[in-house]
């Protein structure tokens, strides 16, 4: 068949350079800081049953409360607040966990990016996608699957600062196995801060650590800015069922006090650290999220903070956790509505897999969630790159692979434009009956911008694609990312910026040696 | 970790053989005849944007109309009921062609299969999966891709019979390009009345097979059981923009007349077959859908009618067609909520892609559209199984890969269950603050049939992938299907209907083939 860039040459010739150059650029996906939806979520549960999931939440926090283990403080904040404290245990009245978020947590926040085009809105009607979070196991197709170094580290924080549609520098991209544990935090925070201009996540491993991550964002945006406004997110995961240990505690009250940005976020496998079905789960992660949030409010009200889950069902034949299944959709499906009633942004999982290669399965179990994430309307998609094996490992080709499924979203949410030159109706009026679209004047004016266009599937006939080499997506995306760390550029960084962050990590670096505390 | 079924063997001794039986039972996905949805839909217009649409063919239908060719007797259908007639060109007032489907289409019916228990609702709130169309090559792994052949289709029926998620065998779910093209119609009907006992498609590539088909059906079902009730779906395509040829209508008209259920699917790759925007195309494709079906309603009321589509963004690129795009989702959710507001079921494409080969590709584009059809309300998901290059060709694999993702959905369908059973406060009363669900009674209770459980992902730890060979999906969906094949039991047919089929066939061969009508 004759091709649309055959027939647009045909009909209107001159200007071609021009035009290639154009096409050159809208082949890559704008990329925008962040998504704001300008389409629906899909609900699962309505009022009558999202009120029983809270009433539910209500009766668990009432009757057998949640335990804040090894942290006296949080026992003393609760207990000031009015809560029942027996021991670790904390019991509530009904509705007060709710009521302490609702008065003073914020629906929306703005989280700075160092590169002020980078900054984003967390909430409401926004999305972004961030990648995943993690995996001591990196996996390329050429060297498998290996304990990851500081050197993928950076290569993915270089690769996610390319993305057009990956929003957050995010956290722990992979575990820097080869930098001692005490010093990885500041290892990863150099590295967002310097390789990806994108907003990031501070380290939750020891308050000593959050407190370093503080400092670091200080010396990008400067005191002040850094205490009155978010520069930090970060993620803390309940102990489910029902527990939160002084790990976490410490990082959620170091980010709370200095009023950056806390995530909430039960860690839950379905059937082994909650009951075995959906409305169970639902109940005790809302308990659980709830319990920690209102922490949050009580320690700095109006502290910006974040409802968070991540919910897989194990498999009960072997005890493995399962992705991308109907379970874990509902799951998220409910819980994002839960958030919007109780009024803050909602954090949830994007591309999850449990296979071990980019192959179907990954792609499969990664396109279920991803796209139930969006349709979900949640805020903040974590994992939305590079997930394999259940978090255990990021592969280089699926971060390519899911980052374009992020486009390809991205661009759905723009929604359905209803101009009349969308609507397009002199067009099919023109070409009547018959004809074909390739060549008319309205074809001409929107085609360069009018489809999504993937950067790693292949669209091509057999015939070409096998002339092409027949390959597999994931050799293309493996095409794909090294090319991209080949072209990479660092974005700018004022010098004295830059020896600031140098400077403040050869200072801990020294403290943490001499400590001996490098394991 | 200790395994859920170590932890049940540890609990509850005794009666352990009966339990591996019942969980053997319940690791197949429940047969269902087809899925009643407990979920609802996700939609991205409103009714102001969907009366826009509606508005918009209407401004079609009146002043381009639409082509009916080589067909005087629809012209005279047409001029009788009052729509303008010049030429082949018809013209209609604005409303008229959804008035005409609206006073007598039904908005749901029955298709009937030779197994009654696999008899399919078809509208309404219910959906059903159903083979790819039309490819004239198969592809597997170990041979590639090469030009299907009847003991190709024979097999895709047979592995179709025994997928509990797929609901119905389809039609030309490849072309046995080994059969002369005048004969194929009854060596494929044969084959999905013999090999499969669930609901079928007839043929529409000339009026006479449709006669067959309807023949064929008759020696099944029983002459009068036909005439009243509905034992054949057919999908007839119109041919963008606004053209409806004379083997399409030939068919229509076949079918109509018997009372059998036909399809009009505009079939349009935007861009080149209607205008290069979602609004355009949905204009375009509403007014091509409700003129085939107002044309149905006039043949004969009350006849079995669905509104389809199948539509899929070019590349302006390079001209080919592109699947599980953004757009593509787009025009299914809005055609989908047209077709609510018409009041006839809609029907409309499943797991496609232009990928050609079973890799991340085809998994991420199928899954995309097949969840967008799922979530949009499609009734009867055609393409739901196979598909690779764009239905040029159905893989053996991909089979085997999408049907996993369709039982996923039929299990998502089934919605939240909010029972107390479920609710399962109990348990989390009785497990405490920091314990495990293994082992309590409520997952004693439930666990059997708690979760989806996938037939094709792998979700061991990457030590016991490795072991088991570091398998990818695609290879052991072989092992799966070659399995299958080797299991294969025929359905049960009374000796006089098999009889009766090659009775019919034998005669109409050696007419076909006495006519040299054989290409």
């Amino acid at each position: 068949m004759t091709t649309a860039r055959q027939e647009v040459g045909k009909s209107r010739r001159g200007g071609r350079s021009a035009r290639r150059e154009k096409r050159a650029q809208s082949a890559q996906p704008t990329a925008l800081p962040y998504i704001q939806r300008n389409v629906g979520v899909y609900t699962l549960l309505d009022d009558e049953g999202l009120s029983l999931i809270e009433h539910n939440a209500d009766t668990i926090l009432q009757e057998v409360g949640m335990e804040f283990r090894d942290d006296p403080e949080v026992l003393d904040i609760f207990r000031d607040a009015g809560a029942d404290v027996q021991g670790e245990r904390v019991r509530f009245e009904r509705g007060m966990c709710r009521r302490i978020i609702q008065t003073t947590a914020p629906r929306q926040f703005r989280q700075h990016a160092r590169n002020p085009e980078r900054t984003v809105m967390i909430g409401g009607n926004n999305t972004l996608f961030c990648p995943s979070f993690g995996p001591p196991f990196v996996h390329d197709i050429e060297r498998g699957r290996r304990y990851a170094t500081l050197e993928d580290f950076e290569n993915l924080t270089k690769l996610h600062h390319m993305l057009p549609a990956v929003h957050h520098s995010g956290g722990v991209v992979c575990e820097p196995v080869d930098v001692p544990v005490a010093e990885r935090h500041l290892a990863m925070t150099s590295a967002h801060l310097r390789l990806n201009d994108k907003p990031f996540m501070g380290a939750v491993t020891a308050p000593e650590r959050s407190l370093d991550t503080v400092n670091l964002a200080k010396i990008v945006f400067g005191d002040t800015f850094v205490e009155e406004n978010c520069c930090i997110y970060s993620v803390v995961n309940t102990n489910a069922p029902l527990v939160l240990d002084a790990t976490m505690l410490g990082a959620l009250k170091t980010y709370a006090r200095h009023n950056q940005a806390v995530v909430v976020s039960p860690f839950i496998l379905a059937g082994a650290m909650s009951p075995v079905t959906v409305a169970g789960t639902l109940a005790q992660l809302f308990a659980e999220a709830t319990a920690g949030l209102s922490l949050i409010q009580l320690i700095r009200p109006g502290a910006p903070c974040v409802f968070g889950t991540f919910s897989s069902p194990i498999s009960l034949q072997t005890g493995a956790p399962t992705f991308g299944t109907p379970e874990g959709m509902q799951i998220q499906y409910c819980a994002a509505a839960l958030a919007r009633r109780l009024g803050v942004p909602f954090h949830s999982v994007g591309a999850l897999t449990a296979s071990k290669v980019p192959d179907a399965q990954a792609a499969y179990e990664s396109a279920m969630q991803l796209s139930a994430a969006f349709h979900a309307g949640v805020n903040f998609i974590i994992h939305a790159t590079g997930c394999l094996e259940g978090l255990l490992t990021t592969g280089y080709e699926k971060v390519i692979m899911d980052a374009d499924r992020c486009a390809a979203l991205q661009r759905f949410a723009e929604g359905v434009d209803l101009s009349e030159e969308n609507q397009a109706l002199d067009a099919i009026r023109d070409v009547g009956p018959g004809n074909h679209y390739l060549g008319c004047d309205h074809t001409q004016r929107n085609f360069e911008t009018a489809f999504f266009r993937s950067t790693v599937s292949d669209n091509k006939t057999y015939e070409q694609w096998s002339a092409d080499g027949s390959l597999w997506e994931h050799e293309r995306a493996n095409a794909t990312w090294k090319s991209m760390l080949y072209t990479y550029q660092r974005p700018p960084l004022e010098q004295g910026i830059d020896d600031g962050i140098s400077d403040y990590t050869a200072k801990r670096l020294e403290q943490i040696r001499s400590n001996g505390d490098s394991s």
